[in-house]
């Protein structure tokens, strides 16, 4: 029988005996709970999640999740009370010394109730053993966010007919979402990025009212759900034709693009991708210009725990998923991204979006 | 001249030498950073927010922030290596013993590295003087949670002429959604809940493609973003006439949720709002189904931290935002759930929401 995710989890964590997966209130949710329960939904706010040394998987939650809390996997247990809580958690933890949490997601005040509630547990950090089993996904997960990436694939290729000039940044933020729910997308997978002109070069700038003028940069960074699962992608255009440094930045982007891509594969270390892309750049009249990592791990949340950075140390694994994302950002001027979400293959990848990547004016 | 927000936190934070605001990756990030830096944007993940005594403001963020930052409160300090972001931190907190910090929201990971960073600093709880800074808003933020509540009860009375037999709950879920953008919300406030029929009876239900058939309930739980403040709010119809047992509990809800809006006003215990709406459903045939508290603040997160509840200790202040939302929960059959948000003044409350509250047939 195929190992179910909880037993691969513990599998993965070497040297702890449990794993604690902690909700606070909402947005401080772990979807690690979700990736574990295989629930579609629910709030599941002060719910947790126990794994088992056996792979075993205890669910603590609230009397207003118990009808939710049924349709998953796991042993679900309802509390009406704090003592009951308290009671659950000391049963699913009981005979267990090292105890690994997900520190970056799990609050501080969630830990520190764990460590008060079972007295004599060490808190160990079971991050990088959920983002090892999390990060390889099987072939529902895939099959989900291929239909994710289709879908914003789609409003990709419709953006140089949704533009126009003295459209603002926030109305076609908005078009881009209300499409990407039209076409099946279950929402966003996070605030889309729509960036004119010279707010371009903000990497994360948040859609203003600012209208698009000829010769602007129109940068957006867009990506839907698809039952719990991330797509992410950015496209650049341009309303007719721009500065020509910006032509020549686009250029370059995407050769970085290219070069970058050609080292996602089976094995390789996730910084070769990087320094591939990075290479191009900072050889050009761009050096420097390259202000962030070329991509990241994709999965129930659009940044999961792959860095493809020069400093990464993860070796990419068939099933991993990630996103290619070099950029050029010139302040004042504008900024040029390319971005594909891509899937790790035993012999390069597959990317997993698809639009027309040349160089565009509408 | 007016305190300034920082100020008023420090003030708050008795016996407390600093507080710091930690966010962790995406979506790890803690609205008081935004609160206090009053920026409209921003992804602003592994950035930092220290109060100083005198009420001081640092902004520790990485290059790739440092144009969106610049246009915020706060001095800004740009980090371009893992030792530069250290050493601002470590000046920001020179001279500091007790460091407050938002433990439900700061990820243990990044405290952790906060105490690991900077040598014999004790940490403290800040959420009180967090929430009790937050939780009184000023005029900017009234007027901004004003117009966002003026959009979703635009689409709340909307709602009957949406409504028809056969839709599924995805549809109307994305038709409300679809409509708080249109009339100007910057995003949801929240996943839109659409529950129909038995499914209603879940208070945190994600919506399905179960299609609305004659006698269903239709719980509506939606709120929308304005200029990042929140509204939250739930209207309860039916199509054509529903069981008559739910056609009752709605009557018992709409006089609890009169019940407890009348505790609402300056200086009043906040459980006294939800004793009073449970009072009601407890001495109906209802009893024990109203499963949930009565109520929550709400500012730039839909939950803040207000609880009104019957063990609440919080004592309503004008200026305090909270929503009033009993409901009946009937497994297998149906829910109703009627919630506005409030605003509370020095002589009760005045509901920022509105809509037709009369039971309604569609």
């Amino acid at each position: 029988m195929e190992k179910s995710r909880a037993e691969r989890l513990i599998a993965n964590a070497k040297g702890i005996d449990a794993v604690v997966i902690l909700n606070d209130g909402s947005p401080f949710l772990d979807s690690t709970f979700w990736y574990l329960t295989e629930l579609a939904g629910g709030s599941f706010e002060g719910s947790m999640a126990v794994v088992g040394k056996d792979g075993s998987l205890d669910i603590i939650v609230s009397a207003l999740e118990e009808e939710t809390a049924s349709s998953g996997k796991g042993n679900v247990h309802v509390y009406h009370s704090r003592e009951e809580r308290d009671n659950y958690l000391r049963e699913a933890l009981k005979g267990t010394s090292k105890v690994g949490f997900n520190i970056h997601s799990a609050s501080y005040s969630m830990v520190d109730y764990v460590k008060r509630t079972v007295k004599g547990i060490k808190i160990a950090d079971a991050t990088s053993a959920i983002s090892q089993t999390a990060s390889v996904k099987d072939s529902t997960e895939i099959e989900l966010t291929r239909k994710a990436c289709g879908i914003s694939s789609r409003v990709a290729g419709e953006i140089p007919d949704m533009l126009s000039e003295g459209m603002t940044e926030k109305e076609m933020a908005f078009r881009i979402d209300v499409r990407m729910r039209e076409l099946g997308g279950t929402g966003n997978a996070f605030d889309t990025i729509s960036a004119f002109g010279a707010n371009s070069s903000k990497p994360h700038h948040s859609p203003t009212e600012y209208k698009l003028t000829k010769g602007d940069t129109a940068l957006f960074d867009f990506g839907t759900k698809y039952e719990g699962y991330c797509s992410d992608m950015t496209r650049t255009v341009f309303l007719s034709r721009p500065p020509e440094i910006l032509e020549r930045a686009y250029e370059v982007v995407l050769e970085a693009q290219t070069a970058g891509i050609e080292k996602y594969m089976d094995g390789a270390p996730a910084k070769d991708a990087d320094l591939a892309a990075r290479e191009v750049i900072d050889g050009s009249e761009f050096k420097g210009k390259f202000i962030h990592s070329f991509g990241h791990g994709i999965g129930m949340d659009v940044h999961q725990d792959i860095s493809v950075s020069p400093k990464s140390e993860h070796i990419l694994k068939e099933g991993n998923i990630v996103s290619a994302e070099p950029g050029i950002y010139i302040p004042g001027i504008g900024g040029i991204r390319i971005e594909d979400t891509c899937l790790i293959t035993k012999n390069g990848c597959e990317r997993l979006t698809d639009f027309d990547r040349r160089i565009t004016f509408v």
